[in-house]
C-alpha cells in the first residue's frame, strides 16, 4: 500500500505578540514507515496548551526552545499504525510529545500507552487524566495543601487546568471560587461545576467581586494568569496564603518586560509561599493520581469538557484562542477520527 | 527622690519618602512610678530596624500600624529601675516593646527578662542573639532549608540580619555570597566574617558580578531589599531555588506602587519556592536557637558588629542610615549607660 502524506507545522520564526499562523511552515512529506523499535503513529488529538507559547520563545524556561525550523512540540494522542516495536500493536492508543503533525514515527520508548481498562472516552486522556488534570491534580494537592473550609481561588478557571482544581477544592471541602472571562463561562462554573462562586474578571470592580465572592479571604489561589488579576488576589490574602504558581498567560505574549505584581509586599506581610511548579516533574506520580480522579469521574464527582477545533491546518489560530478566551474547557486539535 | 523626666519620641504624622525629625515629636513628661505589677524601666539600647518605616505607613502589614499621636513602637533593652511585680527587681535587664523613649513604665508581662548567665555583652541581645539574629536563623535555616554545597546569596549582607545570615550559610556548608553597598562593607564579609565572596550592588555590571561570585547559580536568596537586586538575582536562580522574603527596604520609603520583579515568571520556570516570614512567628522557639548561637558566639564561629548612635534625641535621624547604607551590622540607639 503506498504510504500517506505527513503534514506538519514547523516553526519558521519566533513570533512576536500573538502568534500567527506565518510564524509556521505547513509542511509536507511522506509517511516514513518505521524500523528498529519505532511505531508509527495517526495522530487523533494534539492538546494546545499556554505553555506552547512559552517554547517558542528564546526565553530562559523549563525546557529547551523548541528551534527554528523544527516540528511545533505538543502533546498529542494517537493511534498506533504500524509497529517494529515488541511493546505495540496497531489499535494501541498512545500519547506523547510528537508534536503538530498529523503522523509521527518515533521509537516507543518516546510514547506512553493508554490503558485500556478504564471505562472513560478517548478525550479524558489529553484533558482531565492528562498533563492539564494532573497539574489541577498535583499543584492544588501538593504545593497548595488545601485544608478543609478554606477558600480557593482559581484563575481561567474555565480553563483546562482551573476548571478541575474548583472541582478538587471542593471534594477536599473548601471553598471554590473562579474567575473567568465571560457570563457564560461563570454559569458554568458555579451551575454545572458546582464552584460556590464566579467573578467575571473584565467588571469594572475587580477588587469588590474578589472581596464578595471571597469574604472569610483567600488562602489557596491558583495562579495560571498573573497580572492584574494576580496583583488584585494579593490585596486578599489570609496569612499563611499559598499561592500555585501555574502560569502567567497574561505576560506570553508580551515582548516588553512585564513587572511582577505591584502587591509583590504583601506575600511578606501576610508570611505567604508562592511556589512554581511544572507537571513534568510529577510525572513518576501520575499513575496514582489519574486513578483517583478516574474513580472521581465515574462517580460524576469530577465533570470535564473538551473544545475540539478540527483539521491540524488551524492550530496556529486556534492556539490563540488560549489567551483570547475563547475556549471554554480544555482546547484540543481533532487531528483526525477516533480509531473505532 | 523626684523621679527623673523621660523623653519620648511620638509620631506627629505619616512620612512621605524618608523619615524627618519633623515628623516626630519630642516629647517630655515626668517618669511615672510603678504600680499593681508593673516595672519602670531606663532604656539602654534602642533598636533601630527597617519594619520601623512600614510601622508608621498606614499600608497593610503584619501589626497594627503606630497611630499619630502615640510613641514610636521599636524593640529596646532596659534595666529595671523599680518594680512593683514580684517577678522582677531593680537591676534585672529586660526586652520589649517599650518604643522611642528613656524611661517606660509597663506591666511586667510585658517584657522578657535577659538571661543573665551566659558569658556574652549587653549588646549581643540586641543584635546576634536578639529579633535580628533570630530572623538571620529562623529565616535560613527554616525557611531556606539549606543544603550543604548550595549557593546563599544574601542582600543587605552587611546589615544586621545579612551579616548572621551568611555567617550560618558557612556553617551549614554552604557558599555564602554577601551583597553590600561599598567596597568596606564587602570586605568586612569576606576578611572580617568569612564569606566567600561579596559583590557591591553599585557596580555598573550587577548580574555580571553576581555571576562571578556564584558560578553555580543561587539555590538560596535570603532577600532583604527587593527591587532591582532581587530583580537580578531572579535570572540566576536555580532548579528549586528558595528564596527567604525577609524585607524589601528599596520599596519601603516609596510613595508609588512599586512594582514587583520583572523576572517574576523565573519562579514558574525554575520551581522555585519564594516565602514571607515575619520573626514574631517563631518567638516560641527563640529559647533552643538562642542557646545555639550563643554557643557558636563562644566558639568563635559567629562574630557580630553593632554601630551604636549616642542618644535617643538622634533615632528620627539614625533611622534613615538603614536605607542609606551608611551603618554596618546592627544599629541600635545608645540611650543611656551600661548598667553598672
Amino acid at each position: 500500500m503506498s504510504q500517506p502524506m505527513n503534514h506538519q507545522w514547523r516553526l519558521k520564526n519566533r513570533p512576536v505578540g500573538m502568534i500567527d499562523e506565518t510564524d509556521f511552515t505547513w509542511h509536507q512529506e511522506a509517511v516514513r514507515s518505521p524500523e528498529n523499535g519505532e511505531i508509527l503513529i495517526r495522530s487523533v488529538y494534539l492538546s494546545l496548551d499556554p505553555t506552547n507559547r512559552i517554547w517558542i520563545t528564546d526565553m530562559p524556561q523549563y525546557m529547551e526552545p523548541v528551534q527554528v525550523g523544527d516540528v511545533m512540540r505538543g502533546m498529542a494522542i494517537g493511534v498506533v499504525e504500524a509497529s517494529e516495536n515488541e511493546n505495540y500493536a496497531a489499535g494501541d492508543i498512545v500519547s506523547g510529545m510528537w508534536g503538530w503533525q498529523e503522523y509521527a514515527t518515533v521509537n516507543g520508548n518516546q510514547v506512553t500507552k493508554i490503558p485500556s481498562g478504564l471505562p472513560v472516552p478517548l478525550d479524558a486522556w489529553i484533558s482531565v487524566l492528562g498533563a492539564t488534570g494532573m497539574t489541577a491534580y498535583f499543584g492544588l494537592l501538593d504545593i497548595g495543601q488545601p485544608k478543609e473550609g478554606e477558600t480557593v481561588i482559581v484563575s481561567a478557571a474555565a480553563g483546562a487546568v482551573g476548571s478541575i482544581v474548583g472541582q478538587i477544592a471542593k471534594l477536599k471541602g473548601c471553598r471554590a471560587v473562579g474567575l473567568a472571562g465571560s457570563e457564560e463561562k461563570c454559569n458554568w462554573l458555579t451551575d454545572d461545576l458546582g464552584f460556590d462562586a464566579a467573578v467575571n474578571y473584565k467588571t469594572d470592580d475587580l477588587h469588590g467581586a474578589i472581596k464578595a465572592a471571597c469574604p472569610n479571604g483567600i488562602d489557596i489561589n491558583f495562579e495560571n494568569v498573573g497580572g492584574k488579576i494576580l496583583d488584585t488576589i494579593l490585596t486578599q490574602i489570609n496569612m499563611r496564603a499559598r499561592i500555585v504558581l501555574c502560569g502567567l498567560i497574561a505576560n506570553y505574549n508580551s515582548d516588553e518586560p512585564v513587572p511582577g505584581p505591584y502587591h509583590f509586599a504583601q506575600l511578606l506581610m501576610q508570611r505567604a509561599r508562592l511556589e512554581g511548579f511544572i507537571i513534568l516533574d510529577y510525572i513518576p506520580q501520575f499513575p496514582k493520581a489519574i486513578a483517583e480522579m478516574a474513580t472521581w469521574l465515574a462517580e460524576g464527582k469530577i465533570k470535564y469538557r473538551v473544545d475540539k477545533v478540527q483539521g491540524l491546518k488551524e492550530a496556529p489560530t486556534a492556539v490563540n484562542y488560549l489567551f483570547t478566551g475563547r475556549n471554554i474547557g480544555k482546547l484540543v486539535v481533532q487531528v483526525s477520527d477516533l480509531p473505532s
